[in-house]
């Protein structure tokens, strides 16, 4: 199926474009009243993952509604260690919880990395098919992954933390071990990426949540390293890298194999395209807590931030998941404001 | 009573120094059982916080046990909000919890500023006195507060969070309203620093947790305002500042009113120095995690951030909290390896 709507595409690969793209993290969900109508239907937050259809169905809706320039697969980036072997929880209020978690080499049996994805990760494939065959090519459809780093996270700590430092500890009494999860995660999210483009995926984000608790160092060896394989191995759709918190990094970051770096909300723009370069695309970084103020406002500071903008390799979104109390028509004015900005030639 | 060690105030003001000084924040507690038993015969942590002679005996002992350069009193930065009239609870593995928040001018009226320090924290300024009446002048003691913008992060949200967004929400809402909380917030915050100063703490520490959910302008207008006239008022003893997460404002904490500046663990010493400049201590940073390796492995991690400090104008310390679950041996083998080393002269 042809795109009608390719900016996005075009935006990541460099090419020419006559505005910015633009599209919200975590636009699937959360702020939309038709998103909750659909998730009290179901019994939570894994039976609308586990369920392509309306998995397929929330997708969409923020294209029908908001507008946006691209859906992106509603799913979560735990499927991954689930498929690997460790059950979650989504528990309400409260966040993941997974029963087992790795933190020895006797608990690494936990898991395999030698499965069939479509046998495990079959549902997220069906989702992503059932949204193309309803998008009929209105705009493109973001596939993602864990980056590895943050997988490892949660399958040593377990559930959600403020500092992860039994995942954190594991780096210091045995690196290797950290390595091993991490070149298994590595192995699975690639394959899984690359299942998610077949399955009609246009282009791929990896999230690394948990970037930012690392220093520079211990980040370049145990985060950067595995993503940068994802980066080399998928070569089929447009590669976006958010490392969150990871400003020390930046400048490594541009030089992995990807079309774009994503911004936190806190990334200054000018100073990060000195670090990243001009080679590469620059996704962000409007301060999600912006859409608490006054349609005028939000209109202001979208422009403000579109004016430091010094080429047209920019994807325009938010530093950060949109806030679930946030006015959908506050995110219609950030977005009807991105879309009517006149782009300098 | 003089001291007889003031290795760290000399460092603070950059004079002279045999040895680097070394103390690692939340060292009062965590990690010692000595520190378990004190508690564990109170209701709580509050208990604890408000009963001077206690809070004075677990102040005390890691410099018995560990060998400290400094003493940190015992008590919390959420001492101060309470005392302007927001009550906190400390819920076991939850955290702070305030039945009341701030956020509206209504709401506003349920605080004061105007009131007598030592008439609502006098428990603060009993536990500093007994402390260094016990201490016998065997190493400094060192006072603190958080930073108003961290405060008002408690005050506005009324818990912890990831992401204080009904705090940064306040911004964008109401930024008048906000800056008349951190008014407040800061009038209040330099009075109990003066009254702990004069009931006998040798230096003061502000605290900025939450500085780091903020971008660069936003931190300069909500937080490092206020930090500069806490700064400018205290002319009696050193100053440290520590803002959790700033990094891209190390430039601008450096030109502020204070000796000291506190780093993360995922900071770099070197990066850090060519942004605050040499006219300031570093304060920091080894990974609290590094204390989960070996012996030998903390050593060589210590020595290794050791060797790349380039002036005596360091302080010792970890980049967080001390972790609960750390062998109190292994913060003896750090400090240890911080006296052992040999200072270039």
């Amino acid at each position: 199926m042809e795109l009608k709507n390719d900016l996005i595409l075009r935006a990541a690969k460099g090419e020419d474009i006559d505005r910015y793209p633009v599209w919200l993290m975590r636009q699937a969900g959360r702020i939309l009243p038709e998103y909750r109508a659909v998730r009290s239907s179901l019994s939570g937050f894994k039976e609308l993952v586990e369920t392509p259809e309306r998995a397929a169905e929330v997708t969409i809706q923020p294209v029908d509604i908001l507008g946006v320039d691209a859906a992106i697969i509603f799913s979560d980036i735990l499927v991954v260690p689930e498929a690997m072997g460790l059950e979650y929880q989504m528990i309400e209020q409260k966040g993941p919880w997974f029963e087992k978690t790795i933190r020895s080499r006797e608990e690494l049996k936990l898991i395999s990395d030698s499965f069939d994805i479509n046998d495990r990760l079959g549902y997220v494939l069906e989702a992503i098919k059932i949204t193309n065959r309803e998008l009929h090519g209105r705009v493109p459809l973001i596939g993602f992954a864990g980056a590895p780093w943050t997988i490892l996270c949660y399958m040593v700590e377990g559930k959600g933390s403020k500092t992860f430092s039994e995942s954190r500890k594991l780096l210091y009494t045995d690196p290797a071990l950290a390595h091993e999860l991490l070149s298994m995660i590595t192995k699975v999210t690639i394959q899984y990426l690359k299942a998610q483009i077949k399955a009609g995926a246009h282009m791929v984000q990896i999230f690394d949540s948990w970037a930012g608790i690392l220093g520079t160092e211990q980040y370049a060896e145990f985060g950067l390293k595995y993503i940068s394989l994802i980066a080399d191995a998928i070569k089929e759709v447009p590669v976006t890298i958010f490392s969150k918190g990871a400003i020390t990094s930046l400048g490594s970051i541009g030089k992995l194999n990807c079309n774009t770096v994503g911004l936190d909300w806190n990334m200054d723009i000018t100073e990060t395209r000195k670090m990243v370069g001009k080679s590469r695309t620059l996704q962000g970084n409007l301060d999600p807590c912006t859409l608490y103020s006054s349609h005028k406002e939000v209109e202001n500071l979208t422009i403000k931030m579109l004016d430091t903008f010094t080429s047209k390799r920019h994807i325009v979104n938010l530093g950060h998941g949109v806030y679930p109390d946030v006015d959908p028509e506050k995110v219609k004015t950030f977005i009807k404001t991105v879309k009517n900005y006149e782009l300098r030639k």
